[in-house]
């Protein structure tokens, strides 16, 4: 028996059987429908290159699930590319067009926020390894990006601007319509197609309407594991015309720009849970706005010194982010867990870096928060009921 | 409707309705034994990274997942790196040792072969893109690498030799063994731990044991879509001390080598395919060798002019690839599939380049079968019966 085995054993005995969940950021169940239509598509023969019957038939289920996430996103077919992920979805983006301009002999400038999640940080720092530069645009004290610093940061070597449509940690939603504003002048100042603007819509896409022609975006990363959909399986959005260097090569799938076998089970799971979040959207914002705003008034009337980390209002509808002064967040996850109640503190891909502080809230200005902040996130089956497990769990854990 | 729909319409009134596919060396089917133990995992919570006991069991899973793999690899488990498929492996290999020892201030050399997959030759001409230099070593007319070249080839700025464990094409299986032994004495010579080697062996771990210590490769590509396993899921052996830059960055998963949350569904299904697959290896091996030359012969008794491309001996169980000259193989296999047989000329991944011909035949110096040449491929399935149906739909198609 393994350490971790051995731990676990003992931990079964005192954490609380009953659990709730509330980290819907940092994965969703998989939807039954879509688990559904996975199923449906598991024993369909799979690679559609080739040249018989049963390989046509693939590239129209392809093609058909491509042009339904297309109308969903108000885009293209041949705009939507598909990944293994959001990760590489945003890789592609920011890799794509800085060495698609690099190779014209320039030396690309990428513009991108400090909260943004580390699948766009650490291609940042990629890029700067390259010889490309990268400006950090700050954000205020409820995590919005300062529109005027983004101005001053276009230079014309400015080749992408790449800012999250919402925060994962704290739920701020981004208006990407003014920073797509901005650059729009900004190229037509300069009589130039680009600078591109990307924007990382993982966490925005179950409470946000993705319209890509209204909002002007060149490249949108969508992914499975964030929308009650399959692993493994995302998105970017390429706008026509936007020029993007490959990250992976082979056999030229993805019109070039993703090689590799398309996945047919994953991609048909991909629409369909993109069907069901459009179809859930408008009632789930509803609903969530309503619980999360709830929950914030009981949470503050229980800790008069806790504050909200992050807009009030422009917010993701199924994200809290309380810091509560002094509270070793780390701590009181762990205690939470033994009560039977899962939630985080900053998000899960920094765990890895066994960092406990939160690179995000220090951005907001509140540096005495960041390692007392707890992350509070909602999905589809979350009640009332819930609620009051957190809340007393909260009163046990938090003094 | 669109012509792709109305085509396969019109195709479906012609086409035979019993099908016999003899096409899985561009595809498997997933097993069931596979899809029950993914079917087991889909609901469970999938983010490893959190601190909570559903996050620390998930942790668990995948590193059991893992040591299993290394087992039947004869590696180590911190030597597993999940990537999401065949082709991001072989891109990790490359791009990653080549982009590892570029940033020591050296112009790298990668020595590969000219019938290896798309998925290995792009990533080459992408690395000739970024200043390194390549060495194609030719192969003998069984498609067998021709040794003393490969000595020849080997420069002190070679930092990677990659060979296939078997061709996709044409079944071939290289003498890895033999690869290892030359790289190693220069290696010695040169008082260096390069050239690396890496052999993508996606086409031949159902029919060979991978044994990485007696083999002594550096790095090992698997796909499960090639083994009855999940899509967009595959592994990168990496022996320990193999130094390999990112491809994909991000929250640092897989320790560093390919960020992005892990696929737990996807792990687990791949640990079962590696499993299901060494089991049947062996019957697998004889019985499909057996029906394999039974098949040959029957090919070269009814078409004497019928020539085999590749090595009769040191070839894939699974594989026929015939040589029928004057035979328009497009064409021939579009009516086979009309009597209900699927199989291919070349490589599905070609028939994206709207390129009929195989690069892979021509270099076996038969120019004159690259564009009549048929591809058979045998899986668990194929039985007698369909060897039948295949031969008597080259009776018909096949003059």
């Amino acid at each position: 028996m393994s350490f971790m085995n051995l731990l676990s054993t003992v931990r079964s005995f005192f954490v609380a059987k009953k659990r709730v969940f509330l980290d819907y950021a940092s994965t969703t169940p998989i939807d039954r429908e879509v688990s559904a239509e996975m199923r449906f598509f598991e024993h369909t023969f799979s690679n559609p290159s080739a040249l018989y019957t049963e390989a046509l038939i693939s590239k129209e289920h392809i093609s058909s699930a491509r042009e339904k996430i297309a109308h969903l996103l108000h885009g293209q077919s041949e705009e939507i590319v598909f990944t293994s992920g959001g990760t590489e979805g945003n890789n592609i983006a920011l890799l794509g067009v800085f060495e698609h301009f690099k190779r014209t002999g320039m030396r690309p400038h990428v513009v991108t926020t400090t909260i943004e999640h580390p699948a766009i940080l650490e291609v940042c720092t990629e890029i700067e390894k390259r010889g490309g530069r990268v400006t950090y645009v700050p954000v205020d004290d409820q995590g919005i990006i300062i529109l005027p610093a983004l101005r001053e940061a276009l230079t014309e070597d400015t080749v992408l601007v790449s800012v999250m449509y919402a925060n994962n940690e704290v739920g701020t939603i981004q208006p990407i319509r003014e920073v797509v504003k901005i650059v729009k002048e900004f190229r037509k100042k300069q009589n130039t197609a680009w600078p591109y603007v990307h924007t990382d819509a993982c966490h925005a896409f179950l409470y946000c309407d993705i319209h890509t022609t209204s909002l002007g975006v060149d490249l949108v990363t969508l992914d499975g594991l964030k929308m009650y959909g399959p692993r493994s399986m995302g998105l970017l959005f390429v706008r026509h015309g936007t020029p993007v260097h490959p990250v992976i090569f082979g056999g030229g799938q993805e019109r070039g720009i993703r090689s590799g076998t398309e996945n047919l089970t994953g991609i048909m799971g991909l629409a369909k849970a993109c069907e069901v979040a459009s179809r859930y959207r408008e009632t789930e914002v509803a609903r969530l706005t309503a619980l999360r705003d709830k929950t914030i008034k009981r949470i503050m009337e229980m800790f008069p010194t806790a504050t909200l980390n992050g807009s009030a209002t422009d917010r993701l509808p199924n994200n809290i982010n309380m810091c509560f002064p002094g509270l070793n967040a780390e701590f009181a996850v762990i205690s939470l867990d033994l009560l039977g109640v899962c939630l985080s503190y900053s998000s899960s891909c920094r765990t890895l870096k066994e960092d406990s502080s939160s690179y995000v809230i220090s951005a907001l200005q509140k540096p005495e928060c960041r390692e007392s902040s707890l992350r509070i996130t909602f999905g589809r089956e979350t009640t009332e009921k819930d609620v009051h497990r957190l809340l007393a769990g909260l009163k046990k854990v938090v003094q």
